[in-house]
C-alpha cells in the first residue's frame, strides 16, 4: 500500500496501453513493423509545412498568447470550409471546437457524458485508444459485431434492450469510425448508415463519428458522413483531426456537434488543459490557407494506395487460403486479419521471432469484464499497417509473417 | 431535461469560468484592463522564436509524428538543465513528464488522485483554473487562509484534523503556489516552507507546487522551492511552465514527481490527448538550446519590475489608505488589493463603468458549498495584473479605480 499517494479508483485499476507495452517488445534491429498506425515519416510534407512558419511572425502576438478554447480563429475558418465538403452545409461557430487531436474529443465527450458504470456501444473490434479513454471514466462496454461492411447496425436495438435490462441502464453513446476503421479498414455501408441513424434516433442515443481516415479513400466511391445523414443534427457528434492527413506531431483536431453539448466540452476543457496550442493551430491555419492540405493529400492518396496495392499482392503470393483472411481495404491505413490456424498472440509471439510485427487483435475489444452482454473477443485476429513501411518492407514483412504463421500453425497442432 | 444527451453528474453542475464570463463584460473600447494575468503582448520574442521554425525543417520527420506521452527528447534535456537550477539535483527521466500547460498537470493529478468528494487543501485565495480542474473531478476543498508570507502553515494540522472529523476523509493533497501566489503575489517564507514539508510530511498528504512565477522575481532574494526543501523526494509534486516565461501559446509546462506518480499520469494521459504537440515542444526546446530563454527572461523581469513600480507609485498616487490596502510584490503578476470601504464586486461594477477591470476576489475561493470546514471568502478583495497593461493604461487605470472606489463606497454607505 501507499500511504503518500492515495490513487483514484479508476487509476488504481488503469494498465499501461497494450500496444504502447508491444511497443517495447518490437523495438528491435531488423524488426519490420506493421504494427503502429503510424503516418509514412517519409511523406510529411516537411518543407511546405516549415514554410508556414511565416506566421509565427506575422501574427506573432496573437499566436503566442494564450487562445480562446473553441480553437483559433483562422483555423476555424479553415475548418468550416473542410466540413461544407464532408457534411454538405455550413457549420455555425457554436457548433465546432478544435482539440488536441480526436483522442481529446473522445476523452471530452466521455467526461461530459459519462459516470462510472454508464455504458458505451462500441464496435468489435474498436479503436483502443478510445476504449482507453472511455476506461479512464470508468465506462463499461457493449460490443456490437462488426463484418466487411462495418457495425452490424440491425443487433443494436437487441444490444440496447439487453443493457437494459441486464443492468437498468441504456448506453449513453454509440460510437463509431464509419470510413476505414481502425482496425478492421471496413466502410460501414450507406445503407447501415442510414439504419444506425435511425435506431440511434429512436433510441435516443448520440452516435460519435470518429472521422480520420474519411478523406484517405483511393478507390471506390465515397459515402456520406453519418453527420451528413442525419436529420437531427443533434444526434451525431462528428470528430475528425489532422494527424493522419496533415501529421500527428501538431495535434490539431476538431468537433462538430449539438452546442451545447460542444458548450460543455469548452467548460470541462477549461479545467483540463485550456486549449490546443495557437501556435500549432496558425501553421495548420497557415498550412491549409496556402492550398497544401489538399495537394498533399492526393500525394499520400496515391502513395497510401501503392502501399495496399504492395501488401494485397504480397499476402496473396506469400499466405496460403489455410492461413488467413483478409479484405483490402478502400482507403485507411488497415489490414483485418483473421488467423485461420492459430490465435492471434500465438502468431505475433512467432512473428517477433520471424522479424515482423502487427498488434494481435485483442488490444482492439474491450476485456470480457468490462463487457455487457454476449462477450466479443478478438483472439483470432491481427491489424497489419501499411502505410509506415516502405515497399521492400512490405513484401519481406509479408513473407515474414506467413513463415510466422506456418510455425503457429505447427505449434498449435502440437498442443 | 435532455433526453438525448444525458450529461454526467460533475457535467451537469459545470459552470463557465467566472474569469471567462467576467472577460465578456469588460470587451468594450476604452476599457483598461487589470483582469487576465496575461504576459504583455509586447514583450513577446516574436521573431527570435520564429527563428526556432528551422527546427520544423531539420526535423521534421520527427517532429510531425506521433509523440512520447513523456515529451520530446530534446525538450526533456533542456528541462533537465532548467530544473537543476531550480531544485539544485539531476532529476531522474521518470521522474519527469511534459504536459500542454501547467492547467493539465493540476488535471492529471487530480485524475489519478481524486474520487468525488475527495478533499484538497487549497490556499485561500487560489488560482481558479486549480479549482476548476478540481471541481471537474468532484472534489471538494479545505481552504488555508494566506497572509503576506503565503498560506499560513501552522493552521494545517487544525485544519486536517477538521476534515477527518467531520468527513472521516484526509485530504489527499495542498495545492500551493509558493512564489508569487495567482492572485496573492505573495511568496511562502522559508521557515514556512520548511515547516509546511514536515506536516506534509507527517500527515503523509503529498504537495503540489505550481511554479510559473518563480523565475520572474524582480527583487529580494530568492527561496528555494518546495521541492529543493523536501528530503522525502516523492512529497513535492513540482509543476511549471513556459506559458509566463516565454509564451502560454505555445502550451508547454512540465512536471516533476515520484516516478509512480508520473507512470500513473502517463496512462492517463495516452487516453486524454496521447501527448503534447511535438512541434511546439520542438520548438521550445530548439529556443532554449540557443539560449534565447536565459536572454528572454532579463528582459520581462527588466519590463515587468518597471510595470510594478509605475502600478505600485499610481496605486499610491490616487488610492487612499482608507479605501484600500495592498502590498507590492517582488516578481510575477499580480497585486492583491483589500477594498475597505466596500465588495470587490461592488468595487467591480462601479469600475467597469470608470472603464478599468480587475477580477473580484470571490473567483479566487472555492463556493461556500464546497468548502469543509471554516469557510474562506474572497468577498472584500480584488486581483490587479500589471503585465499587460502599458505605462500610460497603469497610469490612468489606478486613477480611474481611485474614482470606482469612491463611488462604492458611497454606494456602500447609502445602503
Amino acid at each position: 500500500m501507499d500511504s503518500l499517494y492515495r490513487f483514484s479508483s479508476i487509476a488504481s485499476k488503469m494498465q499501461p496501453s497494450p500496444i504502447r507495452e508491444l511497443f517495447k517488445l518490437i523495438r528491435q534491429p531488423g524488426m519490420i513493423s506493421f504494427a503502429g498506425g503510424l503516418p509514412d515519416p517519409g511523406g510529411f510534407p516537411v518543407e511546405p509545412f516549415a514554410t508556414c512558419a511565416d506566421v509565427l511572425e506575422r501574427d506573432g502576438r496573437e499566436v503566442l498568447q494564450y487562445g480562446a478554447s473553441e480553437g483559433y480563429g483562422p483555423l476555424r475558418e479553415a475548418l468550416i470550409d473542410i466540413m461544407r465538403d464532408r457534411i454538405d452545409r455550413e457549420i455555425l461557430p457554436e457548433e465546432l471546437i478544435v482539440t488536441s487531436g480526436s483522442q481529446q474529443a473522445v476523452d471530452l465527450v466521455a467526461r461530459v457524458l459519462l459516470d462510472p458504470g454508464d455504458i458505451v456501444v462500441v464496435e468489435a473490434p474498436t479503436y483502443p485508444g478510445t476504449l482507453h479513454s472511455l476506461r479512464n471514466v470508468g465506462a463499461r462496454f457493449a460490443a456490437i459485431p462488426c463484418d466487411a461492411d462495418g457495425m452490424q447496425v440491425e443487433l443494436l436495438p437487441e444490444l440496447v434492450a439487453g443493457c437494459e435490462s441486464a443492468t437498468g441502464k441504456r448506453p449513453k453513446l454509440i460510437y463509431s469510425v464509419p470510413d476505414f476503421s481502425n482496425p478492421s479498414g471496413a466502410c460501414l455501408s450507406l445503407e447501415r448508415r442510414r439504419r444506425l441513424i435511425e435506431i440511434a434516433s429512436e433510441l435516443q442515443i448520440p452516435v460519435f463519428e470518429d472521422d480520420p481516415y474519411g478523406r484517405l479513400r483511393f478507390r471506390g466511391e465515397a459515402i456520406p458522413t453519418l453527420k451528413h445523414l442525419a436529420d437531427d443534427q443533434d444526434l451525431v457528434i462528428y470528430a475528425s483531426s489532422f494527424s493522419k492527413v496533415l501529421a500527428p506531431g501538431v495535434r490539431v483536431a476538431w468537433t462538430v456537434a449539438a452546442p451545447r453539448l460542444i458548450q460543455s466540452m469548452v467548460m470541462m476543457r477549461q479545467g483540463e488543459d485550456l486549449c490546443t496550442s495557437t501556435v500549432t493551430q496558425a501553421l495548420v491555419a497557415e498550412y491549409c490557407r496556402r492550398g497544401f492540405l489538399e495537394n498533399h493529400l492526393r500525394h499520400i492518396i496515391a502513395t497510401y494506395a501503392a502501399k495496399c496495392r504492395l501488401m494485397e499482392e504480397a499476402l496473396s503470393r506469400h499466405l496460403s487460403l489455410d492461413q488467413a483472411e483478409w479484405h483490402a481495404p478502400d482507403g485507411g491505413f488497415f489490414f483485418w486479419m483473421r488467423f485461420l490456424a492459430a490465435d492471434g498472440s500465438a502468431v505475433f509471439d512467432h512473428a517477433v521471432k520471424d522479424k515482423v510485427a502487427f498488434v494481435p487483435g485483442k488490444a482492439f475489444f474491450p476485456a470480457e469484464d468490462e463487457q455487457v452482454g454476449a462477450v466479443q473477443d478478438g483472439n483470432r485476429f491481427g491489424r497489419l499497417c501499411f502505410t509506415f513501411a516502405d515497399a521492400g518492407q512490405i513484401e519481406q514483412g509479408c513473407a515474414r509473417l506467413a513463415q510466422a504463421l506456418n510455425s503457429a500453425a505447427v505449434t498449435n497442432d502440437r498442443e
